[in-house]
């Protein structure tokens, strides 16, 4: 156990992170170790506590989680090294088989909540809502209480925390998925096919700064799979600009690109590649 | 009154929202409104309920309001109007000028929470953080209870119910600003010559895709202020993208742009021209 891979989740068990490391880490061996803060796990694998970290993303529904963003552009030496999709159906969860009109209080975390949001007001329009730090920490809330409480959380933290599940998806848009990165401390550098690279740089305020980004990628064909900014922070109206790519930094194509992006950018940051999720 | 315009707001009273609704219709007489929900501003808008409301949009520290572009690309004859930026600046507020070593608890809403993460994980490294609908709403709750609790709230809210303000300033970044949209039914038409447009847009999910898209903004000269890409919601991987710029409908070269966006995106949405805030 002692020398094996460590691999940081957001905890508790019964989370969606928890079911992407599950998928990570797969037959591998690893030690999966729950944490209490996305920043936790940011922390713990440029630290050296954690080898690697499970963090997600973005939701299908609700967009990006804006915090992981700012720990990635704020943090040294770590590298995305994989990505991993999760389908994420959230669950109405009791302590018994009660109707959903007795139930009086609604548990779960903001973006549960938010991604059930019509479901809850068209079929529970009754219930308050109260939002916790994680859907299990929800499903642990209702576990103990003797109150007519429900959580929104995975079907699979049902039986963790020995509750019922009273309507099996509750999620506004049967399509929802959550998308997660696997960072550690190392770059990848990968010659297969079907590859993403991520990375983040800044422009200056001049027109068409960040036309002149994306010129780089369309003469070369590369496809950009996401663009996101995200507040510098110092002033209201400058951003960093986050993007995925289609292509490896083992690709001359792309290791051109970054030499003329570091021209016309005021700074750039690769965040690495890793092999695209299916 | 039964004339005047109404202005729907976050309420309750001492939110920053309240803020922004006074610097908004300061001398014009109108009534504020406070409502208890984003998605009821909107509406009302929509519905004639209210003449007009203000929303948040984005803060220099946390980013993007995602349910108000959400609301905002779901709404139809909605059109934005104006633009108000308010300093934010979080106050700790208690019952009484206790030793903030004794507070228990520390209540606000999430991005309140969020803008003053470092201070309260560096000077109150023990206390319980919970998350409240507003932060006006956690002024309330303090106020209300006889527990050693605290709330992280304007340093106006500490008038209006009663509170001590404990520690002026808590946000962690200084410059900490929130911009607001002012949304009404009717779009305008401006000639003034410091005017911002936005509009929202999809496009097919082909290489260049986007760039095409903001080569049209580069070859007017046109200058971008800001792009922020939300889930489409019904795939992960496919985005709506909200683009504000400088310039009004009213210039020749802006529709000369829209009419050519119109033919190279999947859809076009024009939210509307407006003064640009200071």
């Amino acid at each position: 156990m002692g020398s094996s891979i460590c691999l940081g989740y957001l905890g508790p068990k019964g989370t969606f992170s928890e079911i992407a490391a599950h998928k990570y880490s797969q037959g591998k061996g690893w030690q999966l170790v729950e944490c209490s803060s996305l920043e936790d796990i940011v922390n713990g694998v440029v630290s050296g506590m954690l080898d690697k970290g499970i963090v997600p993303v973005e939701n299908s529904t609700e967009g990006s989680v804006g915090i992981v963003y700012d720990l990635l552009a704020g943090s040294c030496d770590l590298a995305i090294e994989g990505e991993i999709i999760v389908p994420v159906v959230h669950s109405l969860l009791a302590r018994s088989k009660i109707s959903t009109k007795r139930i009086e209080k609604v548990f779960s975390h903001p973006q549960a909540l938010a991604q059930c949001r019509n479901f809850l007001r068209k079929n529970l329009p009754h219930v308050c809502w109260q939002e916790c730090t994680s859907t299990a920490a929800a499903a642990v809330l209702v576990a103990e209480s003797e109150q007519p409480w429900a959580a929104l959380a995975p079907a699979s933290a049902a039986a963790v925390y020995g509750l019922e599940v009273l309507i099996p998806q509750a999620n506004d848009y049967p399509n929802n998925m959550t998308r997660f990165f696997a960072i550690g401390r190392e770059q990848l550098s990968l010659t297969s096919t079907h590859c993403k690279t991520s990375l983040l740089f800044g422009v200056c305020d001049r027109p068409g700064a960040l036309y002149l980004v994306l010129r780089e990628f369309a003469l070369r064909g590369i496809n950009l799979t996401r663009i996101e900014s995200r507040p510098a922070k110092n002033k209201l109206g400058e951003y960093i600009f986050f993007l995925d790519f289609l292509g490896s930094t083992a690709d001359p194509a792309v290791q051109d690109l970054v030499r003329n992006l570091s021209k016309i950018t005021t700074y750039l940051k690769l965040l690495g590649s890793y092999p695209a999720a299916e």
